[in-house]
């Protein structure tokens, strides 16, 4: 089976261009089976996924797929297309500086009011009223009477394509990066199907993210379900996959990184053929023991931290040289944790101000049973 | 009286070199009467209230001071001097996109608490023991392990300086504006003691600006007070003032804004002189009633609209000139609302994306009474 | 008559979408009548050109146009999309910092073996062979083995087809400007046809921009062929337009603006209609008397002179505040030139460096007789 | 010996803040003995030249130095600690985009005529009264009545102390990229000295680097002199080193450039150790010779070609991926070149506009024998 092409306009330029995303669809021969959304760059710089979604479709075009996929390569044009310099500043909207990952749409719905109103469904028809439920919430948002912002549309448009999923994902990357991902609290064991070495635990609220515009809705309504006793599971998995460092296009690695999503979704019922997630130990951390180390003088950075790689309290992080400092002991200064940590990610630049988010490092990590 | 000169370090550039704002300060005579701190241009582009400091200082210099002033003009230097093309990209981090004006610190202290503790204090014991609670929170947010960022370096240490006042004023502008202030609920009156035409009514609630950070807990600890039977007024006063336009500097115009300051100030007594605030019609709205209203199209913009004057229902707001529909009657778009307002500023620059906040206007106004 | 439109692809983004330009075309009805180009918007905050060609194809419709005219409106789509906070940042190239008008192809022909063999052509042959080689020229160009830069291929794309015609005329304005042109010292009577107070008398020099790239080929052709008793006049006119400030859309003076073009154009015989240059004073300057002058001392810049009004020596141009001097006489500057001038433009920020270009000003001004 | 600290003043931010560089100075015991002038980091995000000068500095204080040593790290304050997004944007001003590499002064001194006015001078003479009336040039232009712009008096201050000495060294980086040299044309056996792989022979004429700037008017002087049948070596030797990739430091490396550099500065007898130059193949090719390579199209870009390695025609430079043509023979495209080469360097971000220089190459390289 081939991949449809189709066009998701999201926005326009000053000029009167449109923005415009290409979206790649399979139907799959299973109506039953779970329904995939996969977006990659989001942020302008963090190209890497569109690699992956290039693979994926290489992959799935030989395979055997029941459930429905819908792929966003280049998923924000805006972001993609400006840069600064030699680097592509997309990380956040030129004008306002929100960032484009916050921009999702939290629909503040009364989840227990409609809940009462629907109750009476069974299941499926529970789910597919919700879903249209956030559909169209989606939709009334970007057609306000004000209008919204660049970012909103963008992203709420995204957001009212990834509802009609079961599973979603988004691919980003570190600046510089170690492979790890986000996985909700409620869905844990999921992480271990894919080929990912260390995985966040996100709670289960709304932050701005997309994936945390996919499946908190469902899991507010499940918790409300589950309290007046119906066992519902929640019914929508969404993840953010880090896929190593930005501005970086390797196709071997990316196939790599589809062979990892194509595990999960073998697992999931949409590909028939059993793929088998890489054999690797896998390591977790809640979210609030993910920390983020700021420099705490300026200076030019040696990044000395191994990423992915344990490091033991005392152990150097970084050494950060001061030149007008020269002749003093402050002339380099060596960078430590007291704690053990595995650092995930560090800035790009090798010069900081002070206050620069220096490393992001994972402390009291646990073991993922498989 | 002459003001005397020192120097707050608020950071460090990559090169090492001290970030630093000069800050100006007058003693005052009567340690009873209010104090006052003031700071100007923590958007980088928006430097007037600097030059209606200057004309304050010249001002109080010639006056009978008696309470304490502490002034801050050029309060972010790294976002003043951070340069993007021919004008000032000084609104937000340009690493991170956080607009300077969100970064100050929520203390999340549990007052109630708080309160039930110091609650046998008389009031000015209470606001003493209060204000140094306030000052220990931002110094400790300052010295956490893991650092902080930039941003939050720079806010807080502002911060830290703007809890010792009684009064505290932030001056900004509008990109191209009507001069406006923002004003909280609870101190509504005080806005008819400046000079100026158009007051945003704010909820109490903190939002991330310093005048929210300024007034917000004093609010919450007067509120508590209040519901256990003590009469107390909140000890704190707050403003952000909207002095125009943004990459302008007229020091006439500056000479009017820096009078109407010394009016409030008059009338809360910081200076002995009675200084007369403006004879104005002054309207306000609530902030809920501000409405930002965002380019439906993209395009060349027109602004019609004349800033500070009414538009009614149906009036011309802006032409959206596109010229690739050159022929057709989308080649020239009039937009119109469809209620009346007041536009209170638009955006800076004449062509736009869609989704633009292109005008700020203000609907349902009403008047304030003197 | 009406406008045809078509597209003009000048480059791709990094999603790849290609970068278009919209062309107007009218055909003419006496092929013998001069050929007109006219673009706009090359440097992306200079958006007014755009509203003039509205403008002017609206006048032209309803006219009688003998000669062909093609318009490029938003002829810069890469830097006219390309913001940077709230305003445009599109006077050069993000990644490499090269200004827009400075990537036009000088095409080092060796102009006088080119004459040698082709001076047996009658005048129009001449012309026609010259015209052919220089559009060759730009098209070798752009196809050159080891590729050429997104400028590049931007500018000598737009040039291949600015060398169609007899008339280009490129719309730009200044940051804060009043109207004023620039016009090559050789055909500096054109000035007089113009609606524009301010002439800038340029060398018949090329030095990378639009109107240079344009007339240089042909006047030292002319050069030559005058060098070896032909009498031969410069077949090309060309010229920069600055129609006031950048930012700024203005439908009425754009209506000014394009009336003024079609004075130029009516002498000329590109209309059938009779339409006179607006009467006004009109002075000149040679470009070595066009002084720039920088900002001695940096700060915070309260410009004075009025732009387009003749400044005496000693008078105001500027007052710099620095409030880091508050106290001591160099707290408030006042910036003078020992020389009369008229000031043509100045800087858009409201805060410089130390040598940021401030002012523009024209010395040793002439007046131009019509 | 101990290296001195003192702070050179270049320029001035908008806050009134100096601009300043540290200078490192050592005295040097024998007079005779060259002086040398080393700077790094005029572009913001080439780090690593402060490195290779702090180890510099460390080996010099442990040796026995004869000649004056001047050393400038952190050369240029405004783009070092200017951000733009988690990369520096330091390579051109952020204002005009001028490359700050490219501000340095041309004297066009009538060489000529001032030798003509000095012949009579013996060659120590002659050679100080040059020196001088460069240096009193750069001031004179750094005083000149309408002032100069933020770049040139960056440069020309640079420039001023540059000028001062014998043997002058800019540190620079590529994007990502291998070491390499520039050389001038006349001083080529000198590039074996270094302990660098790759030269670049340029031509002995000013294109406004540091460099030819330090080099161009001595050898301008040397042939006018030898067309006169005086025997003059060129006095000045002037090198730019590029020490690997931007935004990266590392301690190591810059001990191995510090040694490098001291192999240069053992043989012309700047310290009295004999410190040899690393044994390696080292190979050049003309300026002429050294292709830029531009994007053919956009896209997403996997770079293949190995940095510092040979390329031989045919094999694969880069892979662009294009997922708007999925499905199509266009969806990976391999960029190759048809002839042998090395490539230098490649472009720092990963997705690319149509014309972007994706790769330096040197192409008819010749072997430089020690």
């Amino acid at each position: 089976m081939k991949f449809s092409q189709s066009s998701l306009t999201v926005g326009e330029l000053a000029t009167g261009q449109a923005l415009s995303v290409p979206v790649f669809h399979i139907a799959g021969k299973d109506s039953h089976a779970p329904k995939v959304f996969i977006q990659a760059n989001v942020h302008g710089a963090e190209v890497q996924g569109n690699a992956v979604i290039f693979q994926l479709m290489k992959q799935l075009e030989q395979m055997d797929v029941r459930g429905e996929v819908t792929l966003l390569p280049l998923a924000n044009p805006l972001g993609i297309n400006q840069k600064s310099g030699e680097f592509t500043l997309g990380r956040f909207d030129p004008i306002t500086g929100v960032n484009w990952n916050r921009e999702y749409l939290d629909h503040k719905t009364d989840i227990a009011s409609w809940y009462q109103q629907h109750r009476h469904l069974d299941d499926k028809a529970l789910i597919a009223a919700y879903r249209l439920q956030l559909i169209e919430s989606c939709n009334a948002h970007l057609n306000s009477e004000w209008g919204v912002t660049t970012g909103k549309r963008l992203a709420v448009t995204l957001q009212s394509l990834a509802h009609q999923a079961d599973i979603v994902i988004d691919l980003h990357t570190g600046p510089k990066s170690c492979k790890h991902m986000y996985c909700p609290e409620y869905d844990v064991a999921a992480a271990s199907l894919f080929s990912i070495p260390y995985t966040l635990v996100i709670p289960n609220d709304f932050g701005g993210a997309m994936d945390e515009a996919a499946f908190c809705p469902w899991w507010q309504l499940t918790e409300i379900a589950n309290s007046q006793g119906r066992r519902l599971k929640v019914p929508v998995a969404a993840f953010t996959l880090e896929l190593g460092s930005q501005e970086r296009i390797d196709m071997d690695d990316a196939l790599n990184d589809a062979k990892g999503i194509l595990a999960y979704l073998s697992q999931r019922g949409v590909v028939s053929e059993y793929v088998q997630a890489a054999e690797m130990a896998r390591y977790a951390c809640y979210l609030k023991d993910y920390k983020k180390f700021h420099a705490p003088i300026a200076g030019m950075v040696e990044y000395k931290a191994e990423l992915g790689h344990i490091l033991y309290s005392g152990e150097t992080l970084a050494n950060v040289l001061r030149l007008d400092r020269f002749g003093t002991h402050e002339e380099l200064t060596e960078l430590v944790l007291n704690q053990d940590c595995v650092p995930i990610l560090h800035f790009a630049s090798a010069s900081v101000y002070q206050g620069t988010e220096l490393y992001k490092v994972m402390t009291n990590l646990f073991k993922l049973n498989l």
